[in-house]
């Protein structure tokens, strides 16, 4: 470590807490499961094979463009269960709240979050309440813990053992959106033309691809890091060669301009409704096409693919036909974005 | 609910805590499992039975005589695994930091979890880690959620429903020492005698107590609102009346002082290495003599019994001859007691 505080990097996805998570977390729980860092724990009880994954929820403001911090809490969880393969059954839920907090916000959240639940076919079934002195925490955090259960066949899907020289990376729809809708409501900046957060719960598309196709190779959702973290991660933990075409990946215009306002690259920022897939080639149109007439995936497209060469590495060919090297994030983009 | 915001009391574990949860949780999340209200969900995954809980951990202060706020969460989840039947497995963990905390200090709180976690013989499988700016937490707080398995022949356990008329009430031990150790801390009471917590892992003496007797009809660890809230929510679920006796319940001498000065009652303050039991009366004895075999089961009591009247009621028979009803607690006894 090279400081003795924790920093709010240290939360920000990026290269600071993938250290913190070697050499601390680990390191001192040192277990299989958990030395592979999946998004979700895979686990086998009794010879059945489960999803297993937690989330705490510090988002600020708690209200967004878009959402909420109960819809992400219940969207975030399903989603980290729903790109290891896994259908999500049941989430747990704890809530840290703060003395005064008004109940009338409080009943919007869970409400919410009863909605989400109902749409993503999961049951809440288990919860925890804490209440703070004022001014001990802001407002309210929440934290979701899912189980899922996984088919034996989908078991590689977090792990992206399976992956091959030739496959296609595939992103549903446009990035940057729900790293673009908190920047606007933390700066209280109002336009015209005013970005949503994408937050959404995936499992029906996801499963709508699983069921039309047995050649997805790997899923992650792009929340904090964005879609260049989970590249780079997927590059240098199966040791391939990732290219992406920057004229390929889909943006929203408003999301580009307000990110170079800010000097934020919409690659790094955060999605709350984006899952990157690697494909095989053969099925790649066909999984295209399916996820083009979900709701949640009308601006798909395959990003880059798996190349031979640059092994470990995300390159970037760029607009102006340069090439580059994308690494993890070191900096902050944004504290407190999920 | 009296008041338009959330107070401290919601989350203290007596009655407005039980209020919000029926009215704000149990109704937007409806499904028959939470409905039940167990300590941990019981779910069905495929015709296996597991134990699902979830706690937020943000008691004050972090480090107190007799452990952490690391041994805390670790314990915390076991147990409530443990006094459902189940055998703990796998653990998620949920930390929020505020900016500015001494990576030191969180060392000695990861590596506690660590050792709690393999004297319980649970994996910590999955994480996350947020970070939130100076001010914004204090400090640090950690959720876990726990995953368990359970046999069909303790299905009941949670629920108490094969509770009897004749049936003893038992305590592994003294009661109130949690809560009066965060109490002397939080006023930096130092005095010959001090009180540690009793945060233990009760894995290992419950499933003792399981290998030994068939006859336990229900368990509950007496964490916030104490042995008093155990029983008295038991006595109202199931219907029945329950008699306690005052002479008969283990505290310590400087525990009883502490609370007398404070103006606090044993029977309600926090616990978080105690267990209480109802057990058939053939068997009573025979409990008995496990618990008081285990390092954490020394003081072992019976103190009460179900009995045919006052339905619904928990009495106490005081010291002095009286009897008089205890109810739920209204007030706080202690904010962040875990």
């Amino acid at each position: 470590m090279t400081s003795d505080k924790i920093l709010l990097n240290h939360g920000a996805g990026g290269k600071l807490t993938s250290e913190l998570i070697s050499n601390l977390f680990v390191k001192y729980f040192d277990n299989e499961i958990l030395r592979n860092q999946t998004d979700s724990a895979i686990l086998n009880i009794d010879s059945r094979l489960l999803a297993f994954t937690t989330d705490s929820y510090v988002v600020d403001p708690i209200f967004f463009p878009g959402g909420n911090i109960g819809k992400l809490a219940v969207c975030g969880t399903v989603n980290d269960l729903s790109v290891s393969g896994a259908k999500p059954l049941y989430l747990s839920c704890g809530f840290i709240i703060e003395e005064g907090f008004l109940f009338s916000d409080l009943e919007i959240i869970v409400k919410t979050m009863s909605e989400e639940a109902s749409k993503a076919g999961v049951k809440i079934v288990t919860g925890d309440t804490k209440v703070v002195d004022k001014g001990k925490c802001d407002k309210i955090f929440i934290n979701t813990s899912g189980i899922g259960m996984l088919d034996e066949r989908r078991k590689s899907i977090s792990f992206g053992t399976e992956i091959n020289v030739g496959d296609k990376i595939i992103v549903n729809g446009n990035i940057g959106d729900h790293g673009t809708a908190i920047l606007c409501a933390r700066n209280s900046i109002e336009y015209s033309n005013s970005v949503l957060s994408d937050c959404a719960s995936l499992y029906g598309i996801i499963s709508n691809v699983l069921n039309t196709s047995s050649d997805i190779k790997f899923m992650r959702d792009a929340t904090r890091g964005g879609v260049a973290t989970v590249l780079c991660e997927l590059a240098k933990k199966q040791n391939v060669g990732i290219e992406i075409f920057e004229a390929s990946i889909p943006v929203q215009e408003s999301v580009k301009g307000l990110c170079e306002i800010f000097g934020f690259d919409p690659l790094y920022m955060a999605n709350e409704g984006k899952v990157v897939m690697v494909a095989g080639k053969n099925d790649a149109d066909l999984i295209l096409d399916v996820l083009k007439n979900h709701e949640f995936g009308k601006n798909t497209a395959i990003i880059g693919e798996i190349v031979e060469t640059n092994k470990g590495l995300l390159i970037m060919n760029t607009e102006i036909g340069g090439r580059r090297i994308v690494d993890m994030l070191t900096g902050e983009q944004l504290p407190r974005i999920c």
